[in-house]
């Protein structure tokens, strides 16, 4: 037997139409595009072209991105500053700090210095609170990614075991948040858990956000498993994700890497960013 | 056979033995006693009790409690402008505001007035995005509570199996957050859970902050079950928690109600405001 294969970038597709659309409505209603500030460090390497994707990504559905790069001799007070100003600034509906920030600031405080009202990748901590309480949220794009992928293949949610690997703060840790919240029933996985394959084999809906080429292997899941796969391993020149293809042979269903998660999380960051600027118009 | 009983009252003598010695090592070192200060909005009824029960117990290991009762005619604005001005005196260690918030306030606006680093109850959305990202944060008071029963009774908690029932945000959250950040495997199980039983029998620790009483009965319980109660229901006159009577005759160990997680809750508060006093008293 063969796993569905939960394919994100058709969903990925219409979540582009709709932003477009969006931003087409609040363009006729007055007023310039809404901004995306997008504060980057460096100029190449992996998070440069994340910034540069992002910013791709706005432009194509009708954002402006604005690229932020701090000054040679700007230190955290005064970068938290400019991002702060960002956050008063009516025409930006969305802020997002790229990772990793460079030794010289401190990341926490750039970070923080986002307006809560703003943090469209749910990065301060602000918003991992009203997460983590289950309450309205700006929440990770990855993490959101995870959920919209599940809605839009029709697998519900409510009264299910989701397990969780992996629980850092970007991914493991929110995903299980929004599940929680999404009323299932949620056991997060780490490298300290023992017996992880029992655990694993339990899943209703297993998420893994590990960081471990192939850490899922077929052993692993059940017939009755809904995989989705979060992890992003370079291997020997080509992408792969933390499930093992294997794994595909005997899940219900399983979600690709790369064309699975991947091309849905860019489109959580502007579907909150829109969400801000269209409660920043209706307040004007 | 019988489980062992986890005694909370011995645990919470020492921990107010120990407050006492800081605060006691505090003034020698000059000044005034650290304030603790508790926003109180009744005269009577269950919320104004909890508040003279914690400022007597902060009275008695030498702290100074602060009863704030807004004036009549005060609203959010005002009433959040006062416990922002207790974030800014460097007398106050601790803030706290009972629960529940009288509807004339916007109950959110008042807990995320207090100063973040002052919150010794971990009621603002900044403490429970810290605590749910693993980082160090200022926690709920029973969440920590369950924390120091299981180191008290020297009840190893990375790697093993935690099952909490309940996902309250005073609670269940951030006793999962707590419990994942000390390495141990986490389950979060609530009202939306199948198949409760199957869950809660593979615990090696089991939480229960579910507010029902008896919820939690002698088959849901293996014999290598740590049952850790932190039900308070009020029923026929007694104080009964989750967790059937009858759990004690299978179980490895359980926490009475009363007398289990309910002393030690109001020392994590006060062992909070001392840790903030000392880092103000480090800082001058």
């Amino acid at each position: 037997m063969s796993a569905r294969l939960l394919d994100g970038r058709p969903v990925a597709a219409a979540l582009r139409a709709s932003a477009t659309h969006r931003v087409a409505a609040l363009l006729a209603r007055g007023g310039g595009p809404p901004k995306l500030a997008i504060v980057r460090f460096d100029t190449a390497g992996p998070s440069a072209i994340y910034a540069a994707g992002v910013s791709r990504a706005a432009a194509r559905v009708g954002l402006e991105p604005v690229i932020v790069t701090p000054d040679a001799d700007s230190d955290t007070r005064s970068l938290a500053g400019r991002i702060a100003a960002l956050g008063a600034d009516p025409a930006v509906a969305g802020i997002l700090v790229t990772q990793p920030v460079p030794a010289r600031f401190e990341a926490s405080t750039l970070v923080n210095a986002i307006e809560p009202g703003k943090d469209v990748d749910g990065a301060t901590a602000v918003s991992a609170g009203r997460l983590a309480r289950g309450e309205t949220a700006l929440a990770p794009a990855t993490a959101l990614a995870v959920m919209e992928l599940l809605r839009a293949f029709g697998i519900s949610v409510a009264g299910r075991h989701a397990v969780v690997v992996g629980r850092s703060p970007v991914v493991g840790r929110p995903v299980a948040a929004l599940l929680l919240a999404a009323d299932a029933t949620v056991t997060a996985c780490h490298r300290a858990t023992r017996d992880l394959a029992i655990l694993t084999r339990q899943a209703e809906i297993l998420v893994v956000a590990a960081g471990s080429p192939a850490l899922i292997t077929r052993e692993m899941v059940s017939s009755a498993s809904v995989v989705i796969d979060c992890g992003i391993n370079a291997l020997d020149g080509t992408v792969c994700g933390d499930v093992a293809l294997e794994v595909q042979q005997v899940a219900a269903a399983v979600s690709p890497v790369p064309g699975g998660v991947g091309p849905i999380t860019t489109m959580m960051l502007l579907r909150q960013t829109l969400d801000v600027a269209e409660r920043l118009r209706s307040a004007e």
